[in-house]
């Protein structure tokens, strides 16, 4: 159902619950912060077990800090097709579990080469190189092993692994910082840049809010409209994350502010400047709103996050 | 059927095949090559799809050459199991990408530093080390993807999934070489030794014999002969392979000789000798050939393949 048939019925009801939006979907995104941190503490091996140092470094990696953006709209996306919230979680873990493999290789020497994310020496740094690769190769295994245990139907399972295999490969985001990489000193048109932010962050952003939706095994979501949503806020994500970049320092960031302008990295600021790329930011959330107007189910963890999304100041 | 069982029944048949075991099997193992060939082609991206650069790396590191030892495992056990060859060519495949991988990333310089890998440049040096990286990762993605997509049950696939994941994670492949690379200039006892390998190289190997009999679906096979069989020729190919090392030049190897002694890697050689190590080769051998013994279906393969790993030249 949509908004408005939800406004209609809420009327009905006895009791309207007082709390304002804000701080429900606060309270919310706190509460699926604490489930995903629970199910990754307990999906990754301990520290202790054998190769002790590989498994320390693997939880040094992913536990700790982060914004869990993709579990957050793999829970928005599957509360509004009324998934099972312990897929969720797992399925959540997964999603940033590969994320994190995908950060730990790319903060590597041969790569980005950045010695600082989250706030933390990056993982290379922390320990060394051949231990940094090894920990982004066995979080990619660890991942597709969650979605194989995943409580859900063996069909609905297959499709998640389908799902995130797609995403990850080579004409998703491993290709994109294939492309990212080849573009330093390099002209990239805005097409361009979109198409490798597209495959690079969009890829897996839009499986994160696939793969919610088909935690439910049967929806009646509109695939669609939910790709639009993605889409639109998977770019105002990078958009903002240049905008940032070039205005905020490295202390708020958490990893090391104007790496773009000394990378020679084509980006939205150096494409349209500052002013150009803050209104592209507030279409593209315009869009992300817009795209959720006809979802049936309940779409305020979408719209809230799409908010977050523009709004971030790190 | 055991194979004095199988014996009887061919008697009563009125024509035998003359072909000799040796000719049937090298027959049997070069269509089983041609088929993986095949597969791997069609399965990974072509070369000039975008990007270009990463599509064609991870072509020139699969295809070409290699001994392709895991699908002829996989499409062996799958024979034994009366499997579908159109599914055990797809898991084969998936089989060959995630070790390929594997010794992309070994070979970085961060790790094993190689630069010849059956007898060619290794993809960090004929590309460069970026790529490299990114060729393992989405071998891995391209491997899983395939599995998700193979001709058999969802129930099916999801097994297959899980198996591998679980070979190539933390506590398998990934977790040797981790060991592996902690243990240059140290001293492990034998045990210690072979706890790396049954990690790094036997758990993929054992993977490759259980998923050719999942693909099944069901099966009579007997899965603690299976394990006892590929957990015999997978140290034993280790015992070989440092054998070659010690005693056969580049060329022939198809990748640097003598390497070990030279990395001060504790070897089957540098702590049994070159005698006991072949000694040790053969018992293996023959604990292979044992483990098949009250095995149902057609073993034949399965004994030819462990012959081949214990008199293999290169």
């Amino acid at each position: 159902m949509n908004n408005s048939h939800r406004m209609a019925s809420a009327s009905l009801l006895p009791k309207i619950d007082p709390t304002p939006v804000s701080q429900q979907f606060e309270a919310w995104k706190q509460a699926v912060l604490h489930s995903t941190t629970l199910t990754l503490e307990r999906t990754l091996p301990a520290s202790d077990e054998i190769p002790a140092r590989l498994h320390e470094a693997m939880r040094y990696a992913v536990l700790g800090s982060g914004k869990r953006m993709r579990p957050l709209l793999c829970h928005a996306a599957g509360e509004a097709a009324a998934a099972n919230p312990e897929t969720l979680n797992v399925v959540g873990a997964a999603l940033e579990m590969v994320h994190v493999y995908s950060l730990v290789h790319d903060d590597l020497p041969a790569m980005d080469d950045d010695n600082l994310r989250r706030g933390r020496a990056t993982v290379h740094v922390q320990y060394d190189e051949a231990t940094a690769i090894l920990v982004g190769d066995a979080l990619q295994a660890q991942a597709f092993m969650a979605l194989s245990q995943a409580p859900v139907s063996t069909a609905c399972q297959v499709s998640l692994v389908r799902a995130l295999a797609m995403a990850v490969s080579s004409v998703g985001m491993v290709g994109g910082q294939m492309i990212d990489l080849a573009s330093l000193d390099t002209k990239l048109d805005i097409t361009q840049l979109e198409r490798m932010h597209r495959m690079k962050t969009g890829a897996l952003i839009q499986a994160s809010v696939r793969m919610g939706a088909l935690c439910a095994e049967t929806t009646q979501l509109n695939i669609d409209s939910l790709d639009r949503y993605s889409t639109a806020i998977g770019l105002a994500y990078q958009v903002i994350d240049d905008i940032l970049d070039a205005t905020v320092d490295t202390a708020t960031l958490g990893k090391t502010a104007g790496k773009d302008a000394k990378d020679h990295k084509p980006t939205y600021v150096s494409m349209l400047g500052l002013t150009q790329s803050r209104h592209l930011a507030q279409r593209l959330g315009e869009q992300a709103h817009q795209a959720l107007k006809n979802l049936a189910g309940r779409t305020d963890r979408l719209h809230g996050l799409a908010d977050l999304i523009i709004n971030r100041l790190h």
